[in-house]
């Protein structure tokens, strides 16, 4: 049978590391980690619950990826650089055909970011994957929810909604055709965090999270963080390219108050849009700018003729909607 | 009903901590830490399951404490100084008692030991409790597992194995008085992490470990790593209070093969011994020398006499016993 021992050994340790700044990875009490002279670590924590974040039978290979890649998520939307991660696993059984295909899946995209497994803990129980990640910043450059600024535009990184869909597909809330349906869960098990993008956005863009439980809630967060008020464009909003052949009112709704989407929501003054752009173009990122800050507290949505728009929507929220 | 944000908001968001290594705290996408110039982060995860780590009606105050205080016990094992934690948690309900009881027993010993919460995730699904903590070493003072040497001392903190007779009598292995189990209860749901003698250590110890899943499954980590040997002298092994008046038989096993003790196992070069007591006794920890490390692999086993000690004894393995 499998032990504990031999299933960090055999699924998770991978050559060590040569990043001097991980002076000790998995096997001890405690990983060591010496943080670059004059930077500041930025950390991050999620855990994912079966059944909640992702189906039982999720195919371990993305869900793998999938756990890494909402906390990679949350450094992009600070502007760190990925450093490290920690993995606490717990698991129904040790099986080998799905650990083999769940730590593929995480080394995989935690290999294409240069951020090492470093330590956690294995346990038996209910499937509950709870990944803290760490990266690097320079101090004041981080992109916080609290500064954002009267007059800034609002911009959105990617697409947005398709996850949404996708879910609405499983859920049978509308019949998408087979391949619709395959094209939209895509962007729901396979989110990209934006590293890149947020890197380059230190010192261009005010403020910016990243939209994992619904654009109006979660810009919701900025403003109420950083007391302002905004205005969004509804039809302006970047909806995914499966969502984009869906009716308006399905449109709006999945972009507005979809979830799952992993895309930054950022902040920046006017002055910076050919800097927000120039930083897509060097990362390969389409931004879509949505949006504007104001001095007026709420969030008003308009239409494309910059009327206002009565929705009733709102963001997921763990304790409330069920 | 509560909401997520108001939950983590009442329950988990304490004053600003005024400590300027922590530059942001809970609320952003990430936490920004600053860390001290020149030292070293220990970091370390465990993940605590109901049913499992605990009896899933265990009070939430108690396990508020464990929780956190096994995160630290690792910090200590390393003899690192605790900064700060973040905390994932899994919940079937936002009941306001748990949760008051929960984060009051969390906090209170986080504010005993400085180590701020600066953030984390809260979802609903089967009660799961993942800790993330960081704590500051100097470089090159870290407690390893791999640097035992052949003709050191090993010493264990504090006393041992009331945790498990507390277990066994849960489980109805044995008959105690309902003082007896009480009083070993406190060990299995109060454990200590010694955290001041781990300090003191570093520089007089060579390895260490805590002791948490049993004692010679946790000491073979270190003879492992080490790539050496030792003898342990059954009968000195610092039985808990409870368990001392238990017959020899059942002291041994519980000693050698318990878990959940959270006392620090770790070796030290005889010239060390004066150092070591005086470790103790700064930090008020009991200290007790126990066996040697030998360049002959294995572990031996000696009774009062020094004559081999031929027992069948197996530590904890999560997904191998059950």
């Amino acid at each position: 049978m499998l032990s504990e021992f031999d299933l960090i050994k055999q699924y998770f340790v991978t050559p060590a590391s040569k990043d001097p700044r991980i002076a000790l990875g998995i096997g001890d009490d405690c990983a060591l980690l010496n943080p670059s002279p004059g930077k500041q670590l930025a950390i991050s924590s999620d855990m994912l619950v079966s059944g909640r974040h992702f189906f039982p039978d999720a195919d371990p290979f993305g869900l793998g990826h999938k756990c890494l890649a909402v906390n990679l998520s949350d450094l992009a939307a600070m502007g760190a650089k990925p450093l490290a991660f920690t993995l606490a696993l717990s698991l129904p059984e040790a099986n080998r055909e799905w650990l083999d295909r769940f730590s593929k899946g995480l080394l995989t995209l935690a290999a294409e970011h240069n951020c090492t497994l470093i330590g956690g803990d294995t346990t038996k129980g209910p499937l509950n994957i709870c990944i803290t990640i760490f990266g690097e910043i320079t101090p004041g450059q981080a992109l916080r929810r609290d500064t954002a600024q009267v007059g800034d535009d609002i911009w959105i990184s990617g697409d947005i909604g398709d996850a949404r869909l996708a879910l609405a597909g499983y859920w049978k809330e509308l019949e998408l055709s087979p391949e619709q349906h395959q094209q939209a869960a895509v962007r729901m098990h396979r989110p990209t965090p934006r590293i890149a993008l947020g890197m380059e956005l230190c010192g261009i863009a005010h403020a910016a999270l990243d939209i994992s439980d619904g654009l109006i809630g979660d810009l919701g967060h900025i403003l109420e963080r950083s007391k302002v008020g905004a205005s969004l464009e509804v039809d302006k909003l970047p909806a995914g390219l499966m969502l984009q052949s869906q009716p308006q009112e399905l449109r709006r709704r999945f972009t507005l108050a979809g979830g799952d989407d992993y895309e930054l929501c950022f902040t920046a003054p006017i002055q910076q849009r050919e800097q927000v752009i120039a930083a897509g173009l060097r990362t390969g990122t389409a931004v879509t700018r949505v949006g504007k800050i104001e001095h007026k507290l709420g969030l008003r949505l308009l239409d494309q003729d910059g009327q206002h728009l009565a929705l009733e929507l709102k963001s997921f929220d763990h304790f409330v909607s069920d």
